[in-house]
């Protein structure tokens, strides 16, 4: 395989292709100067008007500092570029969004936040990617407040929108409800994000554990992004490992380490359990093992099992879709629309080893577009002027 | 015009267009995950395989702050976007480029430098555009001293490539040789950097004058790019008003005002004046008047002359030629080259009417192109530690 990968990289990824082209005088007048002038003052008068007249609508910038890179850790911003460059040709592939790479050199959050303020008005929307925890929740916090563009960390939400549309189907599939005990391992940008918006989806009793165990209040030395999860998981603070979270729960979210869970840790749980096991690439606990335990749902992010959870179905429907509104904000209610119509996309195909689609079926990503394009314009309609979405 | 400008600026100028596409789950594993992760290692080793196996190689940031947009002055980041993105087409359709536009949000020096700094390891140089001046010079030469990519401020060293073109073979024309006294008007930018290059090529009497008149020791309150000017202009010590520097010179240069050059001045000239009248969209002088008063070769800017002198001919050429010797800087030996390769296009064509060829020649672009890579790769062999030019 490293042959071939080679081999393609030596193909441009970032390859500009312009709708127009200059060949004549005319084109010239007409795409440069001095006709462009004449968007320049139309611009000048309005800011917005760059939404109709420059690409800036179709164009997002995936930014990262290579800092956590996954599966290679911090490898340093260069290094990060090919993933970069794959994210971008999803983007494309799956969205029809022109992505370009912009990898910073600091990896300190203050300098991370400056840089993308400063050059941000190039763009349509900005993807953080691979940006460690907690500083990656910084980075987000303060660039959705000083941006008018939508600002979304992938390894967070795009996370968070497939795990919470392939729990609707699972939970549809069984017959369960809200009232369920979910535990999530993992602490880092994903599994506080799934937890945080498992819970605001309408989840109570989620129990988050990371490599030490289960997050308590009784526990030292939680950064603080980690301490914030106990306003609202673990209500009644349940000390000790992954074996004791585990035990009489509903559903096991892995974004952790591979082989930690076994199979009685699977049998220790409620009837018809419910497992995603989403370390990559080698699972939580493997599928067959899973299985064999008792589990009526098995996920893996891998794309050789069935119920492939991968964020790479959420996010070009969701940048697609907010570009399209020309939203200015990725709000909760508009992740939560694109997890609905993911899980749609499954319809009356739904069996246990189909609760979410597949990334490589362009429907799925149309119809996560026009869920998040339609939530936005929804928004931008009922609250007029305290919503963050721009108006029409 | 306006209308078919804004019918056109609707349609995506910065599209990416890869030159590979994910179609199935082979295409996910080998140009996203797992198969990245083999490019991420070898970069991570090798910092310098980025131009081997990612689009670094071809892509150039066109940087503007939007305070100096030729004509239209400082009207913001924003609102001078589609210059950058004209700029852009240009980069493409001349040069094979891939350009994207990068609007900097402040318009102080030090943020600038520290922005493009941050990002610059996504880009296999930088062009920076219509930042003011003295400032320009400033954000230029820390750039260049801190990035081991090409910086090149065009404004400057677009145009200043281009007049010495048109100069030399005006010259050859007339058969005067380097002991010419050269006025140059405008003391922006443009005019600063014609007035260094031509000094660097070997022209030592250049009297450059702004607004108030011939840049002189007697002069106060002259901004500190325009006091280093007297370090190798006006060695006579000149003082009055453009006017006073014109009579007895051979050659003008104009980068500053409409209709600030009268037949008289022209007149004044020694036999056989040379006039590159470049205000933009109304010249120093009209060129009938300029043949009138008796100038052999006449310039302008615009299209609708001959000889138009436009920093369109250099710039794709340029980047074109740095990209493919993966060179690290632009040096003036280089531009020098890719003056001469310029001049040598007209050819035994030349005459009073052509000395400079069409931007719209493809040719012209691939000669610049080609003279500017060998010269890199000839200082790269010269010089092997002391260059900043990458070794191979």
């Amino acid at each position: 395989m490293k042959e071939e990968v080679l081999e393609l990289a030596k193909k441009q990824k970032i390859k500009i292709y312009p709708e127009v082209s200059i060949k004549t005088k005319d084109d010239l007048s007409l795409l440069y100067t001095p006709g462009v002038a004449e968007l320049c003052k139309i611009i000048q008068e309005d800011k917005n008007k760059m939404y109709d007249y420059t690409s800036k609508r179709n164009l997002v910038a995936v930014v990262s500092d290579g800092s956590a890179v996954l599966g290679l850790g911090n490898i340093g911003n260069k290094a990060s570029y090919p993933v970069m460059e794959g994210k971008s040709l999803l983007f494309k592939e799956f969205g029809g969004v022109d992505a370009i790479p912009i990898i910073v050199r600091s990896q300190e959050a203050k300098e991370i936040i400056k840089t993308v303020e400063q050059i941000a008005d190039s763009f349509g929307a900005i993807n953080l990617e691979d940006i460690g925890s907690p500083k990656c929740f910084e980075v987000e916090r303060k660039l959705k407040e000083k941006l008018d563009i939508p600002v979304f960390h992938d390894d967070q939400h795009g996370t968070a929108v497939v795990v919470l549309a392939a729990l609707i189907n699972s939970l549809r599939l069984i017959g369960k409800g809200k009232d369920i005990k979910v535990v999530v391992s993992g602490a880092g940008a994903a599994g506080i994000a799934v937890a945080k918006f498992l819970n605001s989806y309408g989840l109570e009793n989620i129990v988050i554990c990371d490599s030490k165990g289960i997050i308590s209040k009784e526990r030292e030395n939680l950064n603080w992004a980690k301490k914030e999860l106990l306003e609202f998981t673990n209500k009644e603070n349940l000390t000790g490992n992954l074996k004791d979270a585990m035990k009489g729960s509903d559903v096991f979210i892995g974004v952790s380490a591979p082989k930690i869970v076994s199979k009685e840790m699977v049998e220790s749980m409620k009837e018809d359990p419910i497992i995603f096991a989403m370390s990559n690439p080698i699972p939580e606990i493997m599928p067959d093992e899973t299985k064999e335990a008792g589990a009526r749902v098995v996920g893996t992010g891998r794309s050789d099992f069935p119920n492939q959870i991968n964020n790479s179905l959420a996010f070009p429907g969701i940048f697609r879709g907010v570009l399209d509104a020309r939203a200015t904000d990725i709000t909760k209610d508009m992740k939560i629309a694109a997890s609905k119509a993911l899980a749609d996309c499954v319809g009356k195909d739904l069996k246990e080893d189909f609760v979410i689609p597949s990334m490589l079926d362009k429907e799925v990503h149309k119809k996560v577009a026009e869920a998040v394009r339609k939530k936005a314009l929804e928004i931008s309609m009922l609250t007029l002027s305290t919503t963050k979405v721009r108006r029409f």
